[in-house]
């Protein structure tokens, strides 16, 4: 047994999905695509007790749900630059990188696919996500074609690699939204991913995901000026979903004037450090 | 149209494998498990003509059908460390690369499983390979639980990092082995999968791995010989499908007295650079 363990999981933005609910966990998720990156989410786990969140005591039930799941104790220090409640998934990567820890430092000889599995199930669980945990697992541009984990699920990948801007104005709640009537958002989901599939390209998935969010009524005002004055700067962006967060190809944001963070694709998903 | 464009794809060792052909190359494949690692295969690709390996005229006939698949004419500069002919999976890289690159240069916008699946068909049809494009696309330590392309084709991977080392004492026909007889191979080759699949770990992978080279009667003398040593100096190797090669964990060829080559296990898969 490992005396202790370390992992990392990408950030992930989702730009359109659609809601598969299911009483079975792995098998209820989203149909979508987003873009993973590498500022991301490092967890260090160790036999012991008790949640740190940037060195701060905190409570994410998908966390403890994984290490339930994994029959573990253990203490679990979540670091991340990445903002909260903005879309970037940052609870479910914080129970991929649970899995991936508690597997090496508690020996359980668990496959990726049964982590990845335990880790989708307990975000579900959570109310928290329905698809960041299987997109942060394969990094990339992921494209979820069927919902659940990976014994149900479908995944396939835009072949590109860009730069990411984003820019975050306030936290939306995913449990909130995921909870209320999805029936018009499903619906544009729906059309957005089958669009993405006939034409399979950064470009299709920035334009799809801008019309997912106005179909959906998701937008907020700072969100959707800042999606125009990109477009009218000649550059692509989206909305976070589910965040108050407008990401952009390159240098989409800051060449439209704003201050934005910037990284690059992650190409490696989650991982052990 | 990009001018030009670069992809990486990963070496990649399978340590035990079955096979399963079928007239259809999208379908036909094989079950097993391997290793990528971070020695891999460069290509880069702009509209011209002709092929070359390490600076030299050469043909790989995977490469050619992937440019025909993708009705490409193009001039393909392929760089690799990596041994030829020595079960790295050398010529299932350069197809995968080729098609990752053409699809950047001509603007094919095909998804990524569409891009694995022509390269996977062209190394099957070239019967070069049957496993080691899926596995290059992946990365880590790939599992094939279903033979096949995406579409068609299920992976699992192994979550661990490791150092490898290998040795090779020449080259081996995969297409001489791929045309015999591959009944007792395979039926090694299916033991050896669900032993893993059980207890899914490295360990596990490095035993059933020695285990089926010698099942499977594919051992020759000095692979025979380097697996022992490293053995007994507490170390775990196996045998390069299908090369006369050993790979081992860590240190332990090595730390065996052989002058081994050094690398880690890759975690990003095949990529744009």
């Amino acid at each position: 047994m490992a005396h202790s363990a370390g992992a990392f999981v990408p950030g992930h933005v989702t730009g359109f999905f659609s809601a598969h609910p299911d009483d079975d966990p792995t098998i209820a998720g989203s149909r979508g695509a987003g873009v993973t990156v590498d500022e991301g989410v490092v967890v260090r786990l160790e036999p012991g007790d008790g949640l740190e969140l940037n060195g701060e005591p905190a409570t994410i039930e998908a966390v403890d749900r994984v290490l339930g799941a994994l029959r573990a104790t253990a203490h679990v220090a979540v670091e991340t630059d990445l903002p909260l409640g903005a879309g970037f998934g940052v609870s479910g990567a914080a129970a991929l990188g649970t899995a991936l820890a508690t597997n090496a430092v508690f020996a359980r000889a668990l496959s990726e696919n049964e982590l990845v599995t335990i880790a989708h199930g307990a975000e579900v669980q959570a109310g928290t996500g329905l698809g960041d945990v299987v997109g942060q697992a394969r990094g990339g541009f992921p494209i979820r074609l069927e919902p659940g984990a990976p014994a149900h699920g479908a995944m396939d990948g835009l072949p590109d690699r860009r730069s990411i801007e984003y820019v975050n104005f306030g936290e939306l709640s995913t449990a909130e939204i995921l909870t209320g009537d999805t029936e018009e958002l499903t619906a544009a989901g729906t059309r957005a991913l089958s669009t993405l599939v006939a034409e399979p390209s950064v470009e299709t998935f920035m334009e799809v995901s801008r019309r997912f969010a106005r179909e959906a009524d998701l937008l907020t005002s700072p969100v959707e000026e800042a999606i125009r004055a990109v477009s009218e700067a000649g550059g692509e962006a989206a909305m976070a979903m589910l965040g108050e967060t407008v990401f952009a190809l390159d240098d989409g944001l800051s060449a439209a004037g704003y201050d934005a963070e910037r990284c690059e694709v992650n190409l490696t998903g989650a991982h052990l450090r």
